[in-house]
């Protein structure tokens, strides 16, 4: 059972490797930004299906009626995610974040409708912008059979809750290949000092992507001869990776998605080369309760507190940070799987990785 | 029968008006390129229902074995249309491109997916950019009802056919408002002379949005005293215009994105604002059987010729030409009607819009 | 002695001809959003040097200390501002604007550092984000001989001040050519109502590009025989438009780049078709005293009150109609010259073309 | 004498750091494109004057006549790199990069304006788009005497040449800080096997930015215990890194520009963040012969050969690895500098950083 499998692995800095130079919040998730929630469903049914649905939702309220700050930026856009321009256009968001399988993303879109939809107060809503991510797990999963269903998304936003977050081969990091190992789902978040702020930033990804692995900066990826180009033959580092930065700190729109961009240097600090095939995505937004936008606002005006352009440089830090080892987490916590048509593709080999770690005397 | 009736109405250049300098094709359409394929399914049900989907095919091939370049511009992004990341980044098209209403983006993905999936020859493709755009209908139908269906597009891409379009109260355009007028679908071309290329321009718009209506320069939106802001209370212009842009000129991604930008200085002439609540795309490709791309190239190379942008000029000219003369065909040819909640909307009168264009001395 | 003779021409409204349906404010210039000035250097020396300079400030005080909310928009981006990727990151301004010719700005950069740091309470700055806009008046101008010196881009700064604007052939547009005739330097306001915040909107332009003139929607360019493709050559409709936005209201960057992204549509309400070779830049600012960006902020964050997106459309609007009418007012207000080599354009014919407005009934 | 000086110390993989997987040109570095010129006039007078200059050429010809494809990526925009919008528009370079100080891209712009009006064959031109890149060396550096005249810029523009790329504290790096320690000019070069394409791809940065130092992975910067945020104070990470990377692949602006995109994932290997000061922008451009633009093109199109998207991926990797390794190599071979009010920059210490990575056993 690849999920209880999962947690037997532990998360990177269990090991003591300590990536960035910031301290992790108190369960180094996304779910140390307070009031976010995260669920998971997870797919895995007979030998071909391997996917799933996870589900992040900025607040506990209704978020169509009370829109949290946003921004997307693109690191490589082949790739699906729904609800791109709203976003941009608009600085907001106003539903859960779905992520799931590339072939998943119109069903997701009617689940997120479904919702919103019919959460009380949103009875005359007509128009809800739907934002849906994806990464595409065919290699060990049947994509084509579609196998995600409405009712799996509503159980994701169902199950979403505060607290720790299920890493690894679950939710829609359940087919997930990453460097050539299980990815999956990863998270992690900073904790600024109060000097800086003392604000947090979490976040969460879905790793499906390839390049040269680095862990902590060891060459991993080259000691288990396990990266792309590796031979002189076009090997391909495709996949994608989902990135959701969040952070409770008061950020417009214009300072998320340059946060947003941020995420981008902790994935290549990973050795992610953001490949032609790839679809990188990063959506960032602050949960803080004196930026939330109104649906219908009682006055043509708002006043709100943001931080200024110069306090943004430690919560760049931070994202590249949180990203990093949510990445290296989602290899960590990911169980070796066997999937469609027998596909397996095999766990980060985790005593070799640790040996090979303690030889590079990683901190 | 709506659209039975809008048949009598006739197009803007039958009335002897005519927009722009430029010739029109002789179907004065977008299917004037030769190739594309349109088609439309209504959906006028009972009291209630008012919607439908309009779908443009690039060509009549294996459009995901063969893509055409393309690219999106956004107006204004307060709108739902998904695939725009994947065509910028890539620069082309692999799919029928689909218009329906907001709520019915999720169902026609999932309908252009079956389409590709089941398509001879894509046995093997597990990922798809289905490219969906969209308007907002609620006024005249039940958009929460949810009544557009997998089948519906499956319909539209399969009643797709070259020759002349329909235009009005069809397909996508069914229960849309423009100009507080009933808009709908309307479509326009524009040919270039032999020293500017010869090349065809072809524009399709579905036309849901406000703004102070002008008909060939005039004001008749003023005239018949409706428009937006036109008393001192806030009136919401809000709506959109998907605009689909299409050409047979040797143009790659980044010249189609500019002409892209250009249908937008055609929905200007008309008198749209591109308001705050308005979803504003410009979808555009080439049909040019020299520029397309396939899906699995022989070489990692190709050889293409291009038009320079020194030669660009006359097509963005042609596109903000066909553009504006394909807003007022969706208002000649869209008659009265009456949807939900017996909310009606008057067509454009004809009579009192053609003294208006008469006293004005339109061309 | 051009600027002389320009006076004696009118501005459009002045002839009853009431461009779009919101009203001017009292000056009918960039400088009724209160504060703005406004300063001119005409170059108009023997037969060659046709050129100059026009600042606008934002302000009347320490611009770099006391920056303003600003964004940019690219109609076009054949030319060459400067300072375009600062605004866009920073969202905000820092330094006057200036407007000159294309091979001035280089010159015009160096000025504005000079008159920034040696401005009371810059001593210790050491970066500098000059704003400098350009279109090519090399017809007229001779442009090659750089005559533009950073003494008159000083002396624009100087002699900048709030009432009337000098409009046609003056500053920056001295040299330039607009839909075959003479252009120059035009602005215009819009007023909101009370009911819609009462803000004040204002649009300088410079017009050096082509296209189909219309005036009011009238299509005076084609009943002059003169425009772009007007016979069956390449005739080239190139050069640029460089528009200043301002406003009063409290607007954020993000919402002043759609407000930018709007003035396109002023543009093309004119028949401007932004063509291959045209510099179309659109720079806009709040002069809101409540958004300011202090240099050195007492707090990390700022609390500020910023109009809802909901409450932008008839900003947009007012954006529209003033820039169609400011350019409209530099092809009214500028005169018939010669330059370089005895070149020689033609200003807009006034009585003809009052002639064709009225056979059209123009308001 | 600084730049003797710099030539004691080795680059970073003459002491056995291989970074990456790709191996290196020839004489690794960007001159490793054929064709490719760079030239650097350094200016070191009195205590006070310590900046230059630093011209690429992307071939030898008349770039204004014969231009290059080109892309600007921007990492971070507080900077003020001239002629990034025409770069994006058209998609082409059309003369000598330039990089020098942030008050100097004026000055710098004049003076390729004087190179290009008088490069025999451009007799009738009147507008070029010169493009200056900068960093802030005024810490080091009098950067308010504004010491970089045009006559520099035309003789680094004269003393451009193929062949080995002086590095460390010349040209335009003269002043730069990079990490807490002396940076300056690095370059570096990728060298794809013949299966690949057999492509170079060359890197030259300009680096003057913060963060935590990594060297192929090693903490450095934490090591020796200097690194931003590293004590619970503000401390600025500000800075900025110009990045051009060049190659002789046939790659489309579109595809260009994502290479662009690729160096800021090598800056962050580095442990670059991109900090709110930074100015981190990237200049990419293809020297391919068969994918030249001519100024005065015979036919309206041109037949060019281009690789295709899936083509792109290996070299995305090439240009992080050279980015990397660029940036690496400007720290090794910048010397300690003395410089304005007699502000002292150490050199990054060869022989603990050589420790350091000994220790982690560093490739």
């Amino acid at each position: 059972m690849p999920w209880a499998q999962a947690q037997q692995r532990k998360r990177v800095r269990e090991y003591g490797v300590k990536i960035g130079v910031l301290p992790p919040g108190s369960l180094n998730a996304i779910t140390d930004v307070p009031g976010i929630q995260v669920g998971h469903v997870t797919l895995v049914q007979g030998t071909q299906v391997r996917t799933g649905v996870t589900a992040i939702l900025p607040h506990g309220g209704n978020l169509f009626q009370e829109k949290v700050p946003a921004a997307v930026f693109v690191g490589n856009g082949f790739g699906k995610l729904a609800g791109v321009t709203q976003i941009q256009e608009l600085g907001n968001l106003e539903s859960p974040i779905i992520l799931t399988n590339t072939l998943g993303v119109g069903t997701a879109m009617n689940a997120v409708l479904d919702y919103t939809l019919q959460q009380p107060g949103n009875e005359m809503v007509q128009s809800v912008n739907a934002v849906i991510g994806e990464t595409n797990d065919g290699y060990l999963n049947d994509i084509r059979g579609r196998h995600v269903k409405e009712t799996h998304v509503l159980e994701a936003i169902k199950q979403a809750k505060e607290g720790p977050v299920a890493e690894g081969n679950v939710g829609a990091g359940t087919g997930t290949v990453c460097f050539g190992f299980k990815g999956g789902i990863g998270t992690s978040s900073r904790q600024l000092p109060q000097s800086l702020g003392g604000y947090t930033v979490g976040v969460l990804v879905q790793t499906n992507f390839g390049g040269v692995l680095q862990i902590d900066g060891v060459p991993v990826g080259e000691e288990l001869k396990q990266f792309s180009f590796s031979k002189q033959i076009l090997e391909k580092a495709d996949g994608s990776c989902m990135m959701v930065v969040a952070t409770n700190a008061p950020v417009d729109a214009r300072n998320l998605e340059r946060m947003a961009q941020r995420a981008m240097l902790g994935l290549a600090k990973t050795g992610g080369i953001a490949s032609n095939g790839s679809g990188d995505y990063v959506i960032a937004f602050s949960t803080n309760a004196g930026v939330r936008v109104p649906f219908t606002p009682k006055e043509p005006s708002q006043t709100m507190t943001y931080l200024h352009n110069d306090a943004m440089s430690a919560l760049f830090l931070a994202t590249i940070e949180a990203t990093e080892e949510a990445i290296i987490n989602s290899l960590f916590k990911a169980e070796t799987m066997q999937g469609k048509d027998q596909n397996t593709i095999q766990a980060l080999p985790l005593d070799k990785t640790l040996n090979i770690l303690k030889k590079h005397h990683a901190r």
